[in-house]
């Protein structure tokens, strides 16, 4: 597995190029006692250096400390640490707490905003919230209403606040958000409410709006240049966004942009990825439904796209594009490559090159994934980087009203936002997957501003034949294109993961569980039964010479709508409230923080 | 400390008389294996002869998994084990899970009552509830809005349900239930909505009321009988609580039953006591207001009161009587005697016989008390058994309008529900205690069905001159009367204690901290920060060989409504937000159960 030594560290590569207000953030980032930014880095990797906590003693690990944060729903993202203090977020109502490290948790501030709760229901799958982002001695919420907050981190007083989108709309948040040299940089959601997608960049330090690039519509809105911005390597050309819609339907036509954000500071470049088209019946909606379910590569400074690559070209299974991008360093074809590696929820992992956005790798990650036969790699072929879809799995041949049955993998994908880790020491991708298969029934449905635009009835079940669970987690080799191990588990994996040179490898199940498994391996070292099912992402940080692990708890998600929102009808929450429904034999909803360490 | 040998256990002593439904329970409450009643036995120890967890090892004690009960605000009472299932009980709205100790807490059933939310503004002092019972395969739940329902142990099915009071006159619920012999008795709560308190009957199997006592009114209603039914050893004679009321006042005259039972089988008694009279401004209800503030014991069968103990005749600062009555055997003057024990809300500790109700030992256990010198003791005083009131700290003798400054204890007492622990090992009692005072204005108040009937505004802060602290843990004789040691908390101690024979005491604090002290010395040898502050009850059982202790976490209650209500107006929450709000600082809202056991 280890073919080359580590190289730097992703950030050291970059942290002499720049003299910005989040020069901060980067000594942070790279100071690996700190957890400064929910990805773990600029690359997504949620790797740390610390290994006091190692496969050889992680078998012994205790918690240590846990707090509640008083909220109860779905809790994605993590805590950050900076120095002696902790930040927690929670869902809906997003409150922020600061707590002392230094005293056992003090609580240092709260902030928590007043919001309208009728954001609560334009929200797709749960209230919840995927963190808070540091920069410059500044905390950045972006709430479920839209309102980006820039709060300072000594004290929690509202620095700036500026509004990103209009929840009466059907806009809505869910992502953290990017602190970039002197932007912070913020995405939004609404895909199941025909939100026109977009990512905007503010000042860091006034909340002024510096630039928005939309996903799909016109060239200018869009921040492209027809001869410059590529996709798979050639210009896009003109109106390349408007000539895949028919009329005016990409005004109303989705690739919200609720995922992870990276970035590669030496080349200047952002990553990202669009959502679904809406609505969800693509018979409503002909053409490519360009530039939903790409993978976007943009300018840090001025938005200007840089390349384009879409996964799901007329999406016909809500397959959204938004999953996080990782970018590492390592040898393609006895080269040395700038990559950006991607589980798509399509159900296929994308290994490119992150500097040309050229495709070297689209393999199943789940030998389940039937809608596909694959990618068709030929550059020279007409449908070049397309993916090739199964006739009998295709809702949009199929048509309207017609229950299309047994397509693997269920609109939430092989894999959703929980986001992959990936150790430079293995050079392996360790990722959390579903294994759950649906039915999808399209029907037309009329747009009505802030009212659901989905127009498909779902149903989602464990993939058949195989090994009875709804998920997965996996290894995964992204230059040969393959499983290097899989851990079945009975619910789908909905935690981030986290990579450590310990050589430790930490996940959360819906269960409840942490668990340790080994990196090279896959062999559990180490369970713990949390408060409530896990849909956050596990995190490192060290304090007073001591490595902690930390964990929120609080199930939920679109995994966990059912119990997160108290359905029971199985086809409600977009489909998976039957698929998920026996969850509530393991856990009940939650919110804590776990924190756990070595015994001392 | 130790006098003479440890007894037999205090259920021993009555099994071999009783042939009921409920002898199950008892064997399961001699079995130390389980935690089969919230107060640990019916003599209300709380104690355990499990020793694996002991001084010597606690300090290495872990959390051995957790569970999160999917409810926010005050989480009081414990949990059950009985066998390989353990009962989690919330408040409001009282959701009770099964959940499987063989299989990693797996949730075997959940029952969910519907209740009307109505309920949750006509309860005093948080949505608590004080835990489910157990007996004869039924586990019995007596919900907020007053409804008893028994439940199918092992399916959650319900076996039958009866309605105890009315919510819409102010009757809630917050108590667990005593099931005894073929009876399961029950309390109301209301007192501060002019609740007219009762006790009250129903058949173990069918739910048939069999009957009913109440606190105060006719001697028909109140199943008293003039000539055998003592007053520290008198006979209380006709119309004893009419001729201490003026007019109809008696009528919502308070005196509600929302404490701990205790139960001497040999006896036939059970034990309890009877609430404040309404209104809080003294001087709407002249007379002692017989029998509110009383501590009673009735036979089980009929609800016949023996003897009863008015320890504050005419309350003035809702020093409410239902604290639980601790029964041990212990030698007295040279003679073995069947004691009762009780830390009243009033500040002084009463140790009486519980066979005659004589009145042994009255003695301060926190000396800040200052609305009295201390009770009277000589038999032939025309003021025999009464507290000498100190006319400085006599709301009464201020009068309406007027604020009483500097009086100890606070409304909420030197302790409140919070039940204290005996190790009859040690002879101690181990007691949370309350260290606040209060200013405390009656004004008049006009009576409306189902509305508050309070008329005093109170303010409550550390008492002065002392630690600054508004807390202390401390350990009790009872035969001399004495703080044997004392442990200064910053906050009350709103948990219920744990003594066993390891020679540990556990207790939570509201911060959070489970903690564990040495039983002779009170050395602090063990904390963990739980997820929330604790006003839960600490309990162990032993499960595959292994000794657990377990404490549920969710702040509130009286001392934190501020939190669990979301009052900021220092006077709110019947005065107690103001000298609780630094608790905001430590905690959040939680509900959690933390379960710690010894490193495999
Ligand atoms: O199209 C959208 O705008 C949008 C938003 C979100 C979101 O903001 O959480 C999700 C999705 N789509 C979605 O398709 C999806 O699978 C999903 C899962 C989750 C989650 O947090 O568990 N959110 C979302
Ligand atoms: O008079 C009543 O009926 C009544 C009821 C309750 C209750 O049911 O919780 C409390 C009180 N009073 C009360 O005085 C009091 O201090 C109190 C504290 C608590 C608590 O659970 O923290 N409940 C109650």
């Amino acid at each position: 597995m280890r073919r080359f030594s580590l190289l730097t560290s992703g950030i050291a590569l970059c942290a002499a190029t720049v003299a910005y207000a989040n020069d901060d953030l980067i000594t942070q980032m790279d100071d690996s006692k700190q957890w400064a930014i929910q990805t773990g880095d600029y690359k997504n990797h949620r790797y740390s250096e610390l290994d006091e906590i190692n496969a050889e003693n992680v078998g012994d690990l205790q918690v240590a400390w846990t707090f509640s944060t008083g909220v109860l729903r779905g809790h994605e993202g993590s805590p950050l640490v900076i120095g002696d203090t902790m930040y927690v977020h929670t869902p809906f109502p997003n409150i922020v707490y600061a707590l002392d490290l230094s005293n056992e948790g003090k609580i240092i501030w709260k902030y928590e905003p007043k919001q309208d709760p009728d954001v609560i229901p334009v929200m797709c799958c749960d209230t919840v919230n995927r963190g808070v982002a540091y920069a410059d001695g500044k905390i950045f919420l972006h709430q479920a209403d839209t309102k980006v907050v820039a709060l300072d981190a000594n004290t929690g007083d509202v620095l700036w606040e500026v509004q990103n989108g209009d929840p009466s709309i059907g806009e809505t948040n869910t992502a953290t958000v990017l602190p970039v040299k002197d932007k912070v940089i913020v995405g939004i959601s609404g895909g199941e409410f025909g939100v026109r997608g977009h990512v905007t960049a503010y000042d860091i330090n006034s909340g002024e709006l510096v630039w928005r690039a939309y996903s799909l519509g016109p060239d200018d809105d869009m921040l492209v240049d027809p001869e410059n911005t590529t996709h798979l390597g050639k210009p896009i050309g003109e109106n390349s966004s408007l000539n895949s819609w028919e009329g005016d339907q990409w005004m109303i036509g989705g690739g919200t942009t609720w995922g992870w954000y990276a970035a590669d500071m030496e080349e200047n470049l952002f990553y990202y990825g669009t959502g679904n088209p809406s609505t969800w019946n693509p018979a409503q909606r002909p053409g490519d439904n360009r530039w939903t379910m790409t993978v976007m590569a943009r300018d840090i400074d001025t938005g200007m796209a840089k390349w384009f690559y879409q996964m799901t070209p007329h999406d016909e299974w809500d397959y959204d594009g938004v999953n996080e991008n990782i970018l590492t360093e390592q040898e393609f074809d006895g080269e040395m490559r700038k990559l950006l590696t991607r589980f798509d929820r399509n159900g296929l992992a994308y290994t490119m090159d992150r500097v040309t956005g050229e495709l070297l790798v689209a393999e199943k990650f789940d030998p389940v994934v039937n809608w596909t036969t694959g990618v068709d790699m030929d550059p020279n072929s007409e449908t070049y980087g397309r993916p090739q879809v199964v006739a009998q799995y295709s809702t949009a041949q199929n048509g309207e009203d017609v229950n299309t049955t047994g397509i693997c993998p269920a609109a939430l994908g092989t894999k959703d936002q929980q986001p992959a880790a990936y150790s430079p020491k293995t050079q392996v991708f360790y990722v959390p997957t579903n294994h759950v298969c649906m039915d999808y029934e399209p029907f037309r449905v009329s747009y009505t501003a802030g009212q659901p635009y989905v127009g498909a009835t779902l149903s989602m079940y464990p993939a058949p034949d195989s090994h009875g669970g709804m998920g997965n987690f996996i290894a995964w080799d992204n230059i040969n294109g393959e499983i290097l191990w899989s851990i079945p588990e009975k619910f789908s994996v909905w935690s981030g993961a986290l990579a450590t040179a310990g050589d430790v490898v930490f996940y959360g199940t819906l269960e409840g569980h942490l668990k340790a498994v080994h990196a090279d391996t896959g062999e559990e070292l180490y369970r713990f039964k949390t408060p409530s099912g896990i849909i956050g992402n596990v995190m490192t940080y060290e304090h007073d010479g001591r490595q902690y692990v930390g964990v929120l708890s609080g199930v939920g998600g679109w995994a966990g709508i059912g119990l997160a929102a108290g359905l029971t009808n199985p086809n409600d929450g977009l489909g998976a409230v039957g698929g998920y429904a026996a969850l509530s034999d393991y856990t009940a909803l939650g919110g804590q923080l776990t924190v756990f360490a070595l015994p001392n």
